[in-house]
């Protein structure tokens, strides 16, 4: 199943909450070795000065980024950038014929109107956002296998896309959709902010950006590539809530004819049961059943008497929401098993 | 302002979260005294043996439950009681002449089948449940006025009636509204169970009853009295989160007419400049602004698109959720001033 | 009891943790009137602006610090300030005859080589610093009266000198004092860094600056001072816990002769039985029975085999630890029942 | 390295804290499966279904305990239960030739009268007593590696005999010894009581059982085995602290002679430099550090003024405190290399 050669990869922005768990998770990785690793730091040091978690188990300089040097030292390329820069390194990559993971924005909308919409700057590498493949292995695994670069995606849009994907693919549900979703602050990066100062977080909870989160565009555009265009009128309303870690994703829905249990789990099972890391269940899930893991829980209740029904999806935002799933596409990519070092 | 002489205030189920709650705002009033408390515990104690927090404050015996003895010491009754138990003792103190303020459920919901479809059991107050006034000073002011029997509206209720009411009298809004509520488990009660365990609940966030909650027909039963019987469509979707306290509720609905910022803030300054206890804003409220405080915080954000909102509301649920608003209603009952103890 | 005038309060510095914690307070108190708010900030705007929680509660703007203006506006000052900025203030606000709480460690320390060696700079008020008194109310009560300018003891200090200071006035223990604190990290400030990020505090514990941290000389010169210059060797080790509030001070002794539970009573009694934020128990006493109080409760246990001891004590790090005690002492100054505003 | 055939693993107590943790490090082992899962439950279920986060992982059901059955399916038993409860079913897995690795208390003092003393019980397998050994392989290894009965040590004994047992050895420290131990919850088991109920743990921080916690005589016994027979007075004070995971031990002592940064630092390295799961540091740790890891980090500080110093050491209460200790054993005694499926 897996190569005999050990794969070189290499991580820029290794410093960020999704640096962090990348480094986390490859160390686990029987396949692959970390032979570079860097950041917008001051000055170059131990990778486990930084982050003494990691005492005994690397022993890597993290190293202001010097894309020469890396492009000599790694097969695969892991992105985990603010978006904007990601596009400034990707072409210089791809000429020299590297795979990369873009954990980014910059890879995913191929509306670039929208792009510039939602992230106020005018996408600068069009011809590679052709090529990119987004990286949500249940729905493009083939592709995926294929492809040299990989749009990783947005946490939100992971969650959300997973339990709604198979519905409108079905045509089961009106287009008005409601995302109420739920996330911990570690999904806006590490920053050093007063509004993340542990004092404001803890305890708190609140919605945000409601309508207009820069994720929306990502969700639609990719639910009706999946559905063949079906109609979508999506209200995705995100929260930070005081939590460490975890999305959890409440979305409500109107069938468009009666569904049971006992369908609704046929339909989910038709599209996931090959899928290891998506788990259906009957009842409601809990988001700490997923915390640590790279599988996205779905659940739903289904009010018969009016043909509504409550969809919960639940991930490790950092995990299967970021690096986790980041890790998932390399495999495919790169011939080991789909499940490899994430189980 | 208040009252010369000091009013003797009994609570029943004073060791519960609501009674604990209660016993700490009590002892700021100025115009009350607790003059005795009772739980069903194994012995008599002194109640700040109980609960360390109060020594100093406090150094009356909680005891068992004796309402022979209680009546002659109060004049205002508390009960901070599981459903069912409350209605074996009300018609007793009322009989008594006592003024009551229930803070279960036993007489919040006038349709007495309602009452058994979610409560499990008949309800065996009819006569007084009749007299019963709801406990929300911000619609039922005058009733509360002249009442003898308070029933104190449930945490969900309070968070969601507020802000919904002024859109439903102002038949602004489609009757399918989705209220989606993350609660603190505070909530649920403090019972010996391990679903409650610190290991359980912490960095955890799930829904629960889902369409179903027993609070869903007293929403609706409320709603549909303050805004003359206007229809109401209700997906009351609650999710426990792990925080110490607060009620976030998330209420999505959609116009019936274009509305602008402006226009709605007008709406809820019709109904609420007078209410001390409810503050509107533009921007979307944040839960810890009310945390230990009396006010409910209401904010919104409209899609002008699509002419879709979500209104976001916010309480300490157990005290503008439970005690505090109780001592709300008495503040009325009795004379006081309405945020008499509160600020 | 009180005063019929209002005083009008001054806040410098109202927008860091103490300062808010202190407009919080003072809004509760019935004597007071907040006049004048100032910060270092971008732009004037409305304090409740800044904390949407005072909403409807405060209506003053939060200036940048003009202290012409604020002197015309003040008969009490609070410098919620960092050190150094409180000593260039201090003079100026004293030659204008107004009444001055420092909060900040400028005027705790008579020995002003600590000062420089524990602060880093040289103190530039050795005139009013010898006319400063240390706000420890409990024990410098009839000093506090007649001061003009009041240095409100650190946090720490405040959790460890009240346990400490009768047992070394009575001469009971060894030098040896170990001290092990725990404290929220609110004590260290609302500043924008990586450090203080939600992630790196929540369910994370360490110790930090063994020894050396700066409130060391504080708690052994005003203990010396209290106890007729006896002999100190202090221990102390404070830690960081990702609570959101508080500090556990756990002091570890050693009896000089054999004491029983009945006799340290006794001596605690002796010096706290007319201080009503003092709370003396048998038993170990925990964190969160004094959470948004400004009590200090203090337990021990007695090893009796080998004449050792466990005292802990426990406080509201911004309230007893700060604010609170600051208010306190401004009761005193000021005539005010010492309790006023603060149970 | 490892052995080719798979061990068949057997857990009793499947449902604490200890037995979940133990479930999910064993199916992340390469060279074992689990067989039988027990646990004192009301009805045989799917293990999945009593722990949802192990849906897709594990498809055993969680029986009633019976050991008959179990001594069929397993060459290696582990029992995570309560202490008395062990003792009775040690006696007859070892007849039967299994490997034991037990994690009650049941085992761990070789003083029978000290047994007696602290939990309060006659202990009822002397002769099994005489054959355990101590499971803390950094100082066992050879004896571990021969044995069939295993007592896992207790995890206060785990983070605080592994920073001291050098200092003692080599004969560098007074006896009088001051452990300031802060645990998180789940070191007290997963009980349905309301002492452990969310509201009681979260935000909260207090010491209990001082001088008298069970673990201090564990300690005792074991650091006098390792040291030769030294003289120790040890102070053992316990708190817990509303975190979710985690030992944070401060352990407060006194050179005999005057110690450098560097000798402190060789002296360790002396005794873990082969030891994969210690990890020794000049700073401070935090605990977060090895949160979710087998690892003990310790650090230090030397007061070099005054011979006196503190050093802390954490470690993941639940894993190198207990179920990946417990691992550790079992690959020592099963000749895979120590750290599989640790790491």
């Amino acid at each position: 199943m897996s190569t005999n050669k050990i794969l070189k990869v290499v991580i820029f922005g290794a410093t960020g909450f999704t640096g962090e768990k990348l480094v986390e998770l490859l160390l686990k990785h029987p396949s692959v070795r970390i032979t570079y690793l860097s950041a917008k730091i001051e000055k170059d040091c131990y990778y486990s000065d930084l982050f003494p978690k990691f005492k005994g188990k690397i022993d890597l300089i993290c190293e202001k980024p010097n894309i020469k040097k890396a492009k000599n030292l790694g097969d695969i390329f892991f992105l985990a950038l603010p978006h904007t820069v990601s596009m400034r390194i990707v072409p210089y990559l791809l000429e020299e014929d590297k795979k990369v993971i873009d954990l980014s924005a910059d890879y995913r909308l191929k509306n670039t109107k929208l792009y510039k919409e939602y992230y106020k700057i005018n996408h600068t590498d069009k011809r590679n956002l052709k090529k990119a493949t987004y990286g949500l292995v249940e729905f493009f695994k083939n592709k995926i296998k294929e492809s040299k670069l990989i749009a990783n995606p947005g946490c939100y849009p992971i969650s959300t896309i997973l339990p709604l994907a198979p519905l409108l693919k079905e045509d089961l549900i009106d287009p008005e959709i409601i995302i109420d979703a739920k996330s911990s602050i570690t999904g806006a990066g590490r920053k050093p902010a007063v509004e993340y100062h542990y004092s404001n977080i803890s305890n708190n909870l609140w919605a945000y950006k409601p309508f207009i989160h820069q994720h929306t565009p990502e969700i639609v555009e990719v639910l009706k590539r999946i559905s063949n265009n079906k109609e979508i009128k999506l209200n995705f309303i995100p929260h930070v809530v005081g939590i460490e870690v975890g999305i959890y994703s409440t979305i409500h829905i109107n069938f468009k004819r009666r569904m049971t249990t006992k369908s609704l789990i046929g339909i989910y099972n038709k599209y996931y049961k090959t899928s290891p890391f998506v788990r259906v269940r009957v009842s409601l899930p809990k988001l700490k059943d997923v915390t640590g893991t790279n599988f996205c829980d779905i659940g739903f209740y289904i009010d018969k008497s009016r043909k509504r029904a409550v969809i919960c999806s639940c991930i490790d935002n950092l995990i299967k929401g970021a690096s986790g799933n980041a890790i998932q596409n390399m495999n495919v990519m790169c011939g080991f098993k789909e499940t490899e070092g994430l189980l």
